[in-house]
C-alpha cells in the first residue's frame, strides 16, 4: 500500500478493531470522544455533487453561571490544484477561486463563522522548483489583490471571517511574503500575519523567494473570537505558538504545505501540542495531491532529478485544549472540516490545568535573553 | 474493558490490523520504525523471573566521515510500589530499593549506560492526602540521603549514570524540594535538577509540598552524553524543554507520576514534541499500578472521599529527534526499557531541520521581555 492510497488512521482503526478496544484505542491516541455535528442535507449533497469530503465534529464546554457558551464553527478547506501547473497563471488562479469558492458555500450551509484556506491556496507550492518565473507572478497584494477582493465578496455575502495565505507583492519594494490575509466577516481587510519562520529543508526551497516575517505575533479580534495564524514550518517552533497565545490568541490556525515522507509523524503532534500547552484551540491544515512541473528539479539529496515532490497528505484536523483533537480530513481527498466549538472551554482548562499561572515567564524572559547573547555560557555541570 | 486492564496500544494495533495497514498506521503513528535491539538472554531471564517487563529498541543514525557513532544505552524504570502504604517508612524505602535494585542489575546485563527512574521513586505518590505526616519523612538530603548513597554504590557497581528523582529535604532550612539526584558512573553526586513547575490540578497537591525549585536549567555533562532532566509537570511548559535545550541537553529524562483520567491522551505528545522542536532524544517515564491510602481523601471534584486517585498508567516510551518513538512499555507492569541511541542523530536532523538556526530566538527574548512587564499591552488588531 502505497502512503498516497491509504485514506485515514481513523477509518482504519474504526474497520478493524473490536468495539471495546477501539474506545481504548482511540481515548489513548485522541482522547475525549468528540461528538460529530450534524450538518444540513442540502451542505451534504452539494458537498457530494461537488467531489469533496465534509465533515462535522462539535467541541463542548460545561455550562457555566454568569457566561453564556460562545459557540463558534470554523472550517478548514484542504484542496488539489484544479489545473495543470503550467496552464496561464490566470487560469490557475481563477479556477483556484472557482473551487474553493464552492467550497466556501457549502461552509456557509454549513453555518461557519471563519474559513481558513491552505497555506499560498491560489498556487501549487512550486518552490521546489526554485524558478522566480513564472512562479512570482502568482504574488498579489495583500491589501488590494484579486484574491483578496475575491474573499472580501466572500465575507460580506455569507457573513464569514476568511483566512486566506497567499503569496503576498508588496508592490511599492517588490518584496514577497508568505502572508495570511484576515478579512472581517464585514468584508474589511483586518490585517495580515506573516510566515515568522522559513524552512530550508528538502524541496522546501522557499528561503529563495521570501524572509522572515515582519508583522510579529498579532491576533485579531473577530466578532467570532480572538485569532491568530502561525504558518506551515512556524508550528516546528514552540515559541512562535506560545507569542501568539501570549498576545490573546483563542484559536490558532496552521495553514500548510507539507509532504508525507518528511513530516506525517509529526503532523498529529505538534498543532496538538500547542493546544494543550496554550489552553486554545489549534488548526492544522494542510494541502493534498501530487503537483507535477514542467522543469525538471533535484531536491539535494543524491537523487535523480524528477517532476514531483511527493504526497501532499491532506489530515487536517482541530486539536482543543483539553487534549482531545478532531479526527482528520482525509491524505487523498478535497474536504471541508466543520468544528463548532465553545470558546469557554479555553478558559475552563486554564483554570483546571493553570499552565499561564505556572509558567514562570519573568524568569524565562532573562534567561532567553542572556542565551541569546554572543557571550552566553551554557549552564553545564562537569565532573 | 477499563483502563487498568488495557495493556499496550501497541499490542492492540499489531493483534487486530493486516500487515499492510500496520505498517501505514505505525508510520503515521510513530514514524520511521525502530528496530529492535538484541538483548542478552541472562537479562531475558532474569527480567521474567522478577517478573517485569524487558523491551529493547535502538535508534540509528547515518555514519559520518569525521565522527565515530556516539552509541549510548539508556533504561527506563517504572514500577509499582512494593509495600502497602501504611507500612513503615524505612521498610517501604528499602523495599523500594531492593525492587529497583534487581531491575537495575538487569539494566547493566543489557549495557545500560544512563538509567532513570521514576518521579520520587521511593515512596508512594502521597500528595493526594494533603496530610504532611508521615509523607514528608520520606524526604532525604540529595547529597547525603541513605537513597544517594544507595545509588552511588549502584553507580559504581555497574558504570553508570543513574539519575534519581526524590522527595529532597535541605536539611539547613527544613525545605523539601522534588528533585532529580544526578550520579556520575564514577559514583560521585554530579548535581541535582528541583523541578520548575508544580502542578496545582486534581489531586496533585503538590504545592502544599515543595515550591518551584531553584536549579534553572542545568545540564549534565556526562561520559555518556549531556543529560538533563524535566520533572513530570514540567512536561506540559514548551519553555523549560527549550531552556534544557539551549543549555545544550542532547537526552532529556520526564521522570512522571500521572494517571490515566488526568493526562493520558497527552502522554505521548508532550515529551515527542519536544524531541522534534529541539532536535534532541526524550525519555518519558511513568509509574503503574493504583496506591491506596488509608486515610480517606477529596479530590476537589465535588465526589465523595476514596482512598485512591486512580491507575498510574506506565506507558513509558523514548521519543527520537527525528519524529520517530520506540513502543511504549505496558500501562499495568513494572518494567525497564533499554534504547540505544546514536546522538549523532541529534546535530544531523538538526542539520537538516535547522530549528536552532531558524528559531529568531534574539526577536522571541525581545518579545517575551516586554510580555511579562505589568504594562503589556497584547498586539491585538480590532475592527
Amino acid at each position: 500500500m502505497s502512503a498516497c492510497e491509504f485514506e485515514s488512521l481513523e477509518k482504519c482503526l474504526e474497520s478493524h478493531l473490536p468495539e471495546a478496544e477501539l474506545s481504548e484505542v482511540k481515548r489513548i491516541l485522541f482522547g475525549k470522544e468528540t461528538q460529530k455535528l450534524d450538518l444540513p442535507p442540502c451542505a451534504v449533497s452539494a458537498a457530494s455533487e461537488r467531489d469533496f469530503e465534509l465533515k462535522g465534529f462539535m467541541f463542548d464546554a460545561a455550562q457555566e453561571q454568569l457566561r453564556p457558551p460562545r459557540r463558534v464553527r470554523v472550517g478548514l478547506i484542504q484542496n488539489r490544484i484544479v489545473l495543470p501547473t503550467d496552464a496561464p497563471i490566470l487560469d490557475q488562479i481563477n479556477a483556484m477561486h472557482s473551487r474553493v469558492g464552492e467550497m466556501v458555500e457549502v461552509a456557509a450551509m454549513c453555518g461557519v463563522n471563519i474559513v481558513c484556506f491552505q497555506e499560498t491556496w491560489t498556487m501549487p507550492f512550486a518552490f521546489c522548483t526554485r524558478e522566480k518565473e513564472p512562479w512570482t507572478e502568482f504574488a498579489e497584494s495583500a491589501e488590494e489583490g484579486n484574491t483578496t477582493r475575491f474573499c472580501q465578496e466572500l465575507a460580506k455575502k455569507y457573513n464569514m471571517v476568511i483566512v486566506s495565505p497567499i503569496l503576498e507583492r508588496e508592490g511599492l519594494h517588490n518584496t514577497l511574503w508568505n502572508t495570511a490575509v484576515v478579512i472581517s466577516n464585514s468584508g474589511r481587510v483586518l490585517g495580515k500575519s506573516r510566515k515568522n519562520h522559513i524552512p530550508r529543508i528538502g524541496d522546501f526551497n522557499e528561503s529563495t523567494y521570501y524572509m522572515e516575517g515582519d508583522t510579529g505575533h498579532t491576533v485579531f479580534q473577530t466578532q467570532f473570537g480572538n485569532i491568530a495564524v502561525n504558518i506551515c514550518y512556524g508550528r516546528h517552533h514552540p515559541l512562535n505558538w506560545f507569542m501568539y497565545s501570549m498576545n490573546g490568541a483563542e484559536i490558532i490556525f496552521n495553514p500548510s504545505a507539507t509532504v508525507g515522507a518528511l513530516s506525517e509523524p509529526m503532523w498529529s503532534i505538534e498543532a496538538r501540542n500547542a493546544a494543550i500547552a496554550h489552553h486554545c484551540f489549534t488548526c492544522a491544515i494542510n494541502r493534498v495531491g501530487t503537483e507535477h512541473f514542467k522543469s525538471e528539479f533535484t531536491s539535494g539529496d543524491g537523487k535523480k532529478a524528477h517532476h514531483d515532490f511527493g504526497h501532499f497528505y491532506g489530515s487536517s484536523y482541530v486539536a482543543a485544549p483539553d487534549g482531545s483533537r478532531s479526527p482528520g480530513l482525509s491524505r487523498t481527498h478535497d474536504g471541508l472540516l466543520v468544528v463548532e466549538m465553545d470558546l469557554n472551554l479555553n478558559r475552563q482548562i486554564s483554570d483546571k490545568w493553570s499552565f499561564k499561572m505556572t509558567g514562570r515567564y519573568s524568569e524565562y524572559a532573562e534567561e532567553l535573553t542572556k542565551t541569546v547573547r554572543p557571550d552566553f555560557k551554557p549552564n553545564i555541570v562537569k565532573e
